[in-house]
């Protein structure tokens, strides 16, 4: 079965406990939840991940390599910053699709700019929580 | 029944004729079809609008203020030039979604800035056309 | 009798519709209707205009050179944007006065630069609707 | 008798004297004669002032807070240097209103920047000495 | 017959009557007829058109996708603005020729940016209204 | 008792053998014991800590929004380029002081821009060591 | 016994009766005489100014020169526009401590750059008018 | 007979030999037959020279004050960088011309900016070798 | 006889007790003297003043319209922040010399920028102290 | 025996697998067999390591003062984000040499900046694998 | 008896020639006459150069090594774009002299920088031809 | 047998004579010397040059077109300015390698850009003068 990894950056973990009025009450649980439920819908297998680390976002990328045909990817606060989860993303082959859960364009300037988004072949921004279901649906559509 | 607007802007009538390895061979009127079958599953009526016209966009959102609960918009290539489209959408109420059938941040820099996502309470980008299900759906669980 | 042409750009129409917060409660036809009040009482023709479509404002603009002795001119949106309408009133002989009803300096980075102003002979904001008969007044001055 | 301060910055005390192509010959008595006599015809008193030193300009500000209802301040060269006079202005309740002789968009770049704009309910600029009248007259109707 | 369509942006029709220090005294129509006779002679039909409208411009470049082989455009204001006609130009598949009358390069700063450039196979730019003779001279060279 | 957590970032823990003629001899666990001692003296506790890993100072800024009243944190050069740190930051509720032992403005202009200043609720530069103590006796008369 | 001047900047008078949601009710006379009696206890002399005008301020610097061997300043408006304060203190050879009352990095851009920190051995911000009694322990330890 | 002077820049001299793809298969030589034999026939005699040498351009450019009527000038890589280059050619009184073989614009973000353009009557650039026939009837209509 | 002021801004007056690696030994009082000294021998009368304060210097300007036939400026730091000396200069219808003693160019960047080089007929810096003699010799036979 | 730390950026456990037509087919299990033979030849010492984790790499920097006389690092994307390395390696007092296997400078705009040069002695680019060879013999000469 | 050189940039050698409103009448000659006489009165031997060569000013002031004690350097054109002279002149050991015949500050922005100045000691602008002597008269001042 | 050639630029003739604290004492003449000692060695024939005249090196780079296999180049001061330079690498076809003696990267900003890299495909700096013999034999390794 096809496998995609769903990783999440920095700060995440503290989903539905932070600024709701920006990020609603759901938490990461719910999401991987929901993210698992819709898989086996789909008939994709969900590899679910979280880390505050950039460099285990980068080791779980390397291993996507091999594990998983799509990624789908929160990069949170590294999105804007870190040139070497775009070079780790750049050594994937499948599609890699980008969600952030609020419009990052309404928020401050330093938000404006992804590395990500320079090798995403998707970006989904200010769906919510939503987001993710939307994009895992269109990777499954994309490697299915 | 409640109604969202789908607007696209300049060039999008050529859609599926030109460019055909960045925008693939689907045609607006694809997209339109699709869209009100959709609208029809998900118990929302569309209102389907092209034009190369700033001015007729401006005076669709106008009449959508009066006729629809959200607004989809793909601005083309006004997303970066277009000050009175932002102003526009802002006299709006509803949910606006912002299009891109590609992504745009792979393009060139000066199709990096939007106006509009200003104003859009999400932005999807580089899911093809499949982009304008994904926010129809999306709108419709805003305003059902 | 002299004339003088008083110009709306873009979502002008909505005025006293949208954001009374910012822009109050007076329509454009109130407006109008003050400005022909004010014109009858100075002895100058009014032509009172307003357009989404900068084409069909620069037509006007066109039109004015032969119609008209003195443009007032709020050009709402098209001001950070338009050279177009620059160059139309670049070709008009008459005093030209630009309007704005609140004060654009206080809002968002882009809105503080108007092409307008390159060619205006005096700029007023941030006087409410209460600018118009200002520079109507100055106009008038300017042309008897 | 409601009181309305006019501020004039530094060099103004030359106008009429010098560069007439740009300011006219009308000078600072002239403008304070005009206000005064208007004044009265409104029904405000008039405190009038220049000054070279930004410093002096800050402590009349200071002043006004307990003597005057409405601030017109034309703050000449400080316009696009001083952050004092922008936060004396700031500590001001009352409507302040900025004018300029001549458009200062159309002259140098470093011009084209105001502090005090930023604190201004109004500006007005390149009606020439008319401005104080009509701001003084703006400044009337928001205080009576 | 192979065609040419010659298009002309906003203020042109205007050409001849204002700033004949920089323009000359040359009117549109001139133009039109010399390029009609100049057609004639080279055994190409001419397309000739002007518009104040940025969509009406649009519209007649998807037009020329079917009618004509090359696009002659003096685009003026909409040189520096207009992202939508570079996109329309690029959906068009014969040679672009872009004509300035004036050398653009030495007028105001925001005048030296094109976006229509980035598409143009050629530019020619401050030879006067003889520039539309030799573009179209160009033309035909390309497309016989 | 309320307990205040002071985190440190990269090559603190070298604090004392590098580069004296900046930063002085005192090496981080003088810091420490000095800032215990204040600690018993003021009533609070002191979480003391250092990491060279981003991801363990964001591990450790969530455990302080279970554990600790405040937080007292010198992001050496992280405060230049953790979006990350910043976002960690505002999902902590109580007071946050930003700690430099050198005055960073008078170094290369990258380390003039803080992130952490954007949340930080005050900032002291320049102070030494003695800083972490000043800005503990603050901290706890906040709290307390 | 050791002296240190305190020099408080333009619009610092006024400091407890204007927005007191972002300086508190503290009065300047009241953090004059809290800085007296530390200056008591802690065994130096207290000089305490405040002007609106920027020469004072230079010329009180000059005369610290040979009066005192420390200076605390909060420049206020001035850190953002004086060059002629940090060439002043850098003619004073004692310490130097910059001050202000909020986290100035939190407020509009241009109150981000410090002409004095590029002089100032030590910067303390957003720790209220505590900051004040912070600067002056931390003076006192250096010059004693 | 009047002369026109046409002068070519750096590398010129390699034209036909590398980058055919860009420049086509035209050598130096072969224009500078089809400009004498041009020359010929306009009346008009042809100095052609070409340098990697700026200070040899400039020497040439002096020699043209005294020999020629108009100067054709394809300044190749000194276009960018030559500030001597343009104020030799301020120094000429007859008409200039600036020719480049591509769309510069359409090249490197370093090739967009034109010392020269800012003393050039006209440019002409992308038309290929063609440009240089182009720009000599010109000149030749010019002193003609 | 014709008299030259010689102008002097914040902080010369301690030339010659500060920074002598920079400035040398010579005080303001030594300059005078030797300017006057010069003075009697060209035949023009000295007028010489030094202030911290700008708005005094802007008054002497002022004065010196009616008092002098030249000015010699060392604005100091008021240099690169004062819009209203320039302003004030600009009212002053004889030569203007700007003179620093030290190179500003290879100071810190914001020494670089000039706003009295937009008015000053000449410029003269790091000659030391004798550039005040060169430029008092320069300015007498410009007057006399 | 001297030693040499060889230090490698994130992604580069992946060098050889993926962009052979960027960074050719050697993996960096190769690239360490060649430099510990180059090393037994040149005798020194060598250490290699690779991670993904920035604060191990600061780690390993730190190690290194006691263990390495030299190092040689390819910081891959932390060449461009990572003040904290830039720290780290200021800390190290032997020769830093960095080693960048293709040309940097041919690639993204983001990647032409480079805080490890700012501490580097030397650095190479573009040598492909050879790279660490030349670096190592380089660095052995330095510490021998 | 010491020696100065007085080097001269490209177009120089047309002073005199051209835009006499600018530059004045005096030609090169005249300016090398009036040195070489004041030479003799100071007692300085004047080496007196001219140069559209880049590379030939370079080789004069590597001569200037071993044959001058000063050089005196009007850069023209390439003040503004000359690191190799900047470089050349970094190796001479004598003082350099910077002249300008105009301000340059008040033409166009790209001469308002100059390499030179970086090494310069002194700068004189717009002071006429006038600017050598007083260079000369401190140059000889300074090595007698 | 190959032919590299190794050209350096302004000012290298200098080398060893001046700013030894940078550059060392080794003379250009020994830099000869080693590379022609180890061309021999490898087998590859040197051509070595040095010149201050821009036009001398694209004369020696277009001349290596039909002599040389490979270019090594110090561009010294050209490095930042030269286009010219650039366009000529550009026509050769074999590898360019670009040689710095010093780590230019830790110098003035303005050296930190080279032109030259666009085109190079290695580049090495702050190996001192041992960074010819590197890039020698590695360019050997790729011709033989």
């Amino acid at each position: 079965m096809p496998k995609v990894y769903i990783l999440n950056g920095p700060n995440l973990n503290l989903l539905g406990q932070r600024q709701p009025e920006i990020y609603g009450s759901t938490t990461l649980a719910d999401i991987e939840a929901r993210c698992r439920e819709l898989g086996r819908e789909l008939g994709v297998e969900i590899g679910f991940f979280q880390s505050n680390h950039e460099g285990q976002i980068i080791d779980t990328i390397h291993e996507a390599r091999h594990q998983a045909q799509a990624i789908i990817i929160n990069p949170a606060a590294f999105t804007h910053t870190s040139v070497a989860i775009l070079d780790a993303l750049n050594a994937f082959d499948g599609p890699v699709l980008e969600v952030h859960i609020s419009n990052v364009h309404k928020r401050e300037g330093f938000r404006h700019h992804s590395y990500v988004s320079l090798r995403a072949d998707g970006v989904i921004a200010g769906f919510g929580t939503h987001g993710y279901a939307l994009a895992l649906r269109h990777a499954a559509s994309m490697i299915l």
